[in-house]
């Protein structure tokens, strides 16, 4: 769980979420799992099951399993062995059943997805009640709308944090759809083996029917969800948690690089809370960085390109592939702990946010009314025609910042015509419909 | 709509779903809805909604509008100038009224996701019930199952077939869930100006309900969905739309990514159906290709990548962007080409695919029995323990490929056993599976 | 040639460079160039030779050939169907002898690339010369260096412009280092038909003579650099190219980046020059946006993904595959445009950049000294020791910010340690170094 | 160092040349570098700049500098700050001297490009040599061209092999070009802090002299090449080493590609070399799987999108941006040891690749002859005209292939015109001119 060049997730925890001892700890979970359906379905005797979950990821050589990729393309055999090696004697007969390696690996990853997912939900919701608390107190806290760079029209930070809010809900919902389910097939998909081995067993359900419930008695013992088919070829599943965690960082980032716009030494609107030490530089004393932005602006850089291998790989030949599953495991771990990091980067930034009102009042200011010429557009089109109303703001107000004169001086209107906290339209009511929105979250 | 280097959607009408034709009318069709609208709600006369309506995409000049964006960075500012030249006079006026360049752009683009999401289900449901079909006759057509390239165990055709079809039924159900929504939120997403101009209407509501509703009312014209909040800077409706785009690509990809191994000389299970010049090369008379295997691979291949930047966009600085919001247009329209084609030339694969079980049967017998030493090994591990079993099968396996040897007179166990038919698991009832979700669909 | 949601490019003629008419012309280049090159080896007659040079683009059905894709997977085999119904009938007989259609293809393209790169040089050398001008004009100009998004130390536009030197000519030479080569293989790389048609010929040279030294000659006529090996499987040259490219949008993206900081309403550095309507808005009357950086940063976004499928398609199985060459065409177009729309929207953004040193002058006085927190650094750590020094100007700053207090008087200095002006470093003569790098290749 | 989940680089050491111990490492070696080159100039005593250099990594804690990114956005302050606390007192004041968090971490990670990139060079030379065996071996074994999946013409193998050799050459050539180098600007670029503190040092070289040489000094100290400019905001070296490795894994992943293909089990004309346990299944006894070409084609999938951010932050803001140049570590970490376990395990795959001529020759038998179609055709063609005799060949592959009639009989042409191996071209000849190329660099 090398730290030291992962600003998205290093210090979080997301780390350990998908580190090696989380994933062999899933693979055996899954191994015992399966045993304990096995044995309640009469395959493999109760004793042996119990040997199978009773190994810990501690009595395994994590090393020599990852190096077993070069043996066998995957460490799934060598986990196996030294699953074998771990357990009692007497269930050794009994290790990984019918099984085979993608089997166990697919749904450990799933374990790890679903571990992942739930700990992102719960960032994300903690990052949208600070949202929620910024969209209550700013509700009409004007400021200048920017667009293409340049002051447009005013807005309020409550309608900003109100689309952060959005956005956040955005990502709770897309994470929550997402349903990991458990894999099992077998060495082809066609869970030959499992009923094969069945025969074995208890006379009650026929070999067909016990290889039939088999994953869904799995996935009951691991809480993931049932498969339909066996998806070794399917990689659906894979998508849909790229999908949901592309969604969490790109929502995350927009929040992020709007703080690092308003950040700027000149805009000021926001700060990251000063704390000793924060945002300092090596070099210059006086530097308060923001950082929990910076890190999740990173994390909002790196995941879209690992998408591609996600979903490109569900373009695979065959029952099994070479090269498309095995490209999968590094980016979707690396997806997984990059999305929860900033995650919970997310939360720290939110709840460290400092908001700056009179420098939002200074900001609107420095066009001297200029920020409301769409305003003034609409009130002198209809006199003056559309065209000559748009024509006299352009030149107006090119010449109010040129010469510093007074632009409403200039056009002949009132001076309130101008104030740019009032034309700040649906600010209010639009931040209104994003905190009902988290409300009926909250009360859920 | 250059199509002479777009494998993956010429010839196939994606284009034209999408082209600039389309897209023109599209914005057409939003500023039409978007005055008729106000024209409701008493902010222009009923004229001059007429007016805009009945201007036309032929009266437009394409070029200079997408020159527009050496002048203004986005198409819209010319083609506001070319829609108020085209209509009456007494329209002009009226033309775009408290509207921005994105509300415009926007929406059309959703529009086009919209048909295009349509044509893309429809496709998918024809690729099903092509697929399903091919899964009803083979239901119990024995074949090898692959894995790293190698004759694994068996499996069946039909169950083949069957993991085809629920990855297109996994497509169509992501494709159906997206929803495009109607943008409008005014220059800096507050809706001030729609506000501003609602003084001039009816005080049946008031200027901020008039704002507030319009919305609605354009989406309901234009059969979008509604927005919660104006989404200039909350990019999830594009990630949405990738998301169903990148499962609907990877699905079919799948297809095309077995199809071509099974079409290979030395495989033969399947071909694309003969037809007069299909398949033909420039230089080889003997030749024929997977034409419509190839298309749809290339797609697979294209599609993801885009993907980068339609995610990447949601983080985007600003009520609007400098370059985030510009950088997803023609990703979007290449993705949705991309996908649409894939979908035509999908149901083309399905519908011409032609399967050849006596080469299945022949293939199958190639390892004279090994491709069953799963079963084997489960039949001799009770015997002889686990280890022993592998032991003996694998040394077993491979001196009957060295020597041609009998491998089951090397082992001991009756021929029968090596049956490859004897060995499907499953993949009958896993196949019917995924009929009846077909069928489910179809009763829909 | 669809240009209306193409800003990266639309209105610049990168889009002509490599639009259907482009290509197909460079397809027939390729045919007539081999055609006279086996008219010279004696493989055909010389007349057949000048009836296939003499056929143009206009003669043949565009939409045709780009539907055949459908039939054949590829647009050729309809291209020499069209071009052997265009020429003169004796000449019929010798169209595409012995070719196949990846070579006259992946030739063609080689032609685009070769036309495309020679423009985008000549904009980077454009673009270079007015950089080098702000260098001269402003090598000391002081201004505040910004990381991230924080005042850090003072640097001079001089330098930020020689950063932006130095990234275009690092392009430069990298556009520069590419030599497209011409493709020619036949049918699976062997020249085989290319040697079996030579018997038709002179005895001058032998049959196999006749094929090895054929893509030489066609080579010369085209203007191409040689192969070594016919490269159908070996995409090095393709690789080559977007290395090449990705490095121009990367580094014109950079001039954008900064462009679009410094532009913003509240630094207001740099603007881009005032131009009627330039950089208006379909809303607001006051706006003017940055258009070229715009135009240049949505460029840079949409370039490196492209580079996943040209890199990617590197690995691709067989003698020619089945999709990996597909897959390339569109992104290969797409990322020439691109690039070739940054270069020239780089020239415009270089030539229309405006510089505002009372801005910067400005700016720079913002923070009242603490830009310099660094310097004063350097003078106190000797005395007081490097930690006592760092905390005492960390909390100096942070009291100056706060209060508004003299950070002079604060920390016991002259004033004239702060001053902005006087901690440039190396600024000047670092920028120098940029220059003489543009001076040697001017004198190039 | 977690390898369970990267069969792109598990086991093959290159883990470790950019693991955090090589990382802390090349920073410690950067920072003595930088005190060593400071003291000769006078900027600070020798003995300071010897007790920097005798900290080793082992006295450092990597988890707390790691964990320090989310105070200050880097790893460096942390490292700094252990650095200083684990040197002799006395030195303590001279540590990281006038620098920043950049110039330490882009010199360290120079430093681990430069290792690795000479890893990957002596790897893919050994490959190159085993290459070269097969191409002298199989100069003339005849085999079946590929193309579209199907047989196309005959080839030789030592013309694939040739194809290998010249790609893995492409990859030599552009990996020897980049020379990574030194970085070394101070807070934004300048070298300011630099020069200040060469106030304190010796009056031979004027403070800006001293300031000036610095970066070659310190760049000659540790091996790297030389800078122009500080390169901060400058990111080609970060692009030139993404392009390197790109081609490496882009040329193993052809490779790989090629022998996932020609070692399925139908095709059998080549095997990875068998050995106890190698490529074995958890599952099935008799499997024998390609396992350094299924993790050659891993890493070629991973590779190209880690590009997008490598090459996406050439794009970042101000003199050093928030977020893009902290994306870049982790993917260039990943790239890096993708790039070099593709390179150890491209060394594997070649010198354990065995060639099955016997196989080939059996499957260029399938067709009956019709795999030379294309030379009967130039044949027949002078006789019966182009078109004729396309379709004559056309209909007689497809009649001996449906009936199994004799296809030199149908058209009546002497049964030796249809021997594959009198119709592999130019196959010898081009791929000597590959082994000529391998031999000089042998020589070199």
């Amino acid at each position: 769980m090398s730290e030291l060049l992962a600003p998205a997730w290093a210090g979080t925890g997301a780390g350990a979420l998908v580190a090696d001892h989380a994933l062999l700890t899933a693979m055996l979970d899954t191994e015992a799992a399966l045993a304990e359906a096995q044995a309640e379905l009469g395959v493999l005797p109760e004793t042996a099951a119990k040997a199978i979950r009773a190994v810990r990821a501690e009595d395994l050589d994590s090393q020599a399993i990852a190096a077993g990729v070069r043996e066998t393309a995957n460490p799934v055999v060598a986990f196996v062995a030294g699953l074998t090696a771990a357990v009692d004697p007497a269930a050794a007969e009994y290790v990984h059943r019918g099984s085979t390696s993608q089997d166990i690996l697919d749904t450990a990853l799933m374990l790890l997805c679903a571990t992942t997912l739930d700990r992102v939900e719960r960032d994300l919701l903690a990052t949208a009640a600070s949202l929620a608390d910024h969209v209550r107190t700013h509700r009409d806290t004007p400021m200048a709308g920017r667009t293409l760079t340049q002051h447009a029209v005013p807005v309020t930070f409550g309608l900003k944090a109100a689309t952060w809010l959005h956005l956040v809900l955005d990502a709770v919902e897309r994470v929550r759809r997402v349903k990991p389910p458990v894999s099992l097939g077998g060495a082809a998909g066609t869970l030959a083996a499992y009923e094969e081995y069945a025969a074995d067993g208890n006379a009650a359900l026929s070999r067909e029917s016990a290889a039939s419930v088999l994953p869904d008695r799995v996935a009951e013992k691991l809480g993931l969800a049932p498969q339909v088919l066996p998806w070794h070829g399917i990689r659906t599943p894979i998508a849909d948690v790229a999908s949901a965690l592309l969604v969490t960082t790109g929502a995350l980032g927009k929040i992020a690089a709007d703080v690092l716009v308003l950040a700027r030494t000149e805009i000021g609107e926001v700060t990251e809370e000063r704390a000793p030490g924060r945002g300092a530089s090596s070099a210059m004393p006086q530097k308060h960085n923001p950082v929990f932005a910076t890190l999740v602006a990173t994390a909002a850089r790196q995941l879209p390109p690992l998408a591609v291998v996600l979903f490109g790989s569900m373009t695979a030949e065959d029952e099994r592939s070479s090269g498309g599953w095995h490209a999968e495991w590094q980016p979707l771990r690396d997806a997984l702990r990059i999305a929860a990091g900033a995650a919970a980067n997310g939360v720290r930034l939110a709840e460290t946010l400092r908001v700056h009102p009179e420098a939002m009042a200074a900001n609107l200011r420095l066009t001297r009314g200029a920020i409301v010429s769409e305003r003034v557009n609409a009130v002198l089109a209809p006199k003056l025609g559309k065209a000559a109303a748009k024509r006299l703001l352009t030149e107006a107000t090119a010449e109010a910042e040129r010469t510093g004169a007074d632009l409403a001086g200039l056009l002949d209107v009132s001076p309130g015509l101008l104030d740019p906290a009032g034309y700040t339209g649906l600010s209010g009511p639009l931040a209104d419909r994003a905190l009902a929105r988290f409300e009926r979250e909250e009360r859920r």
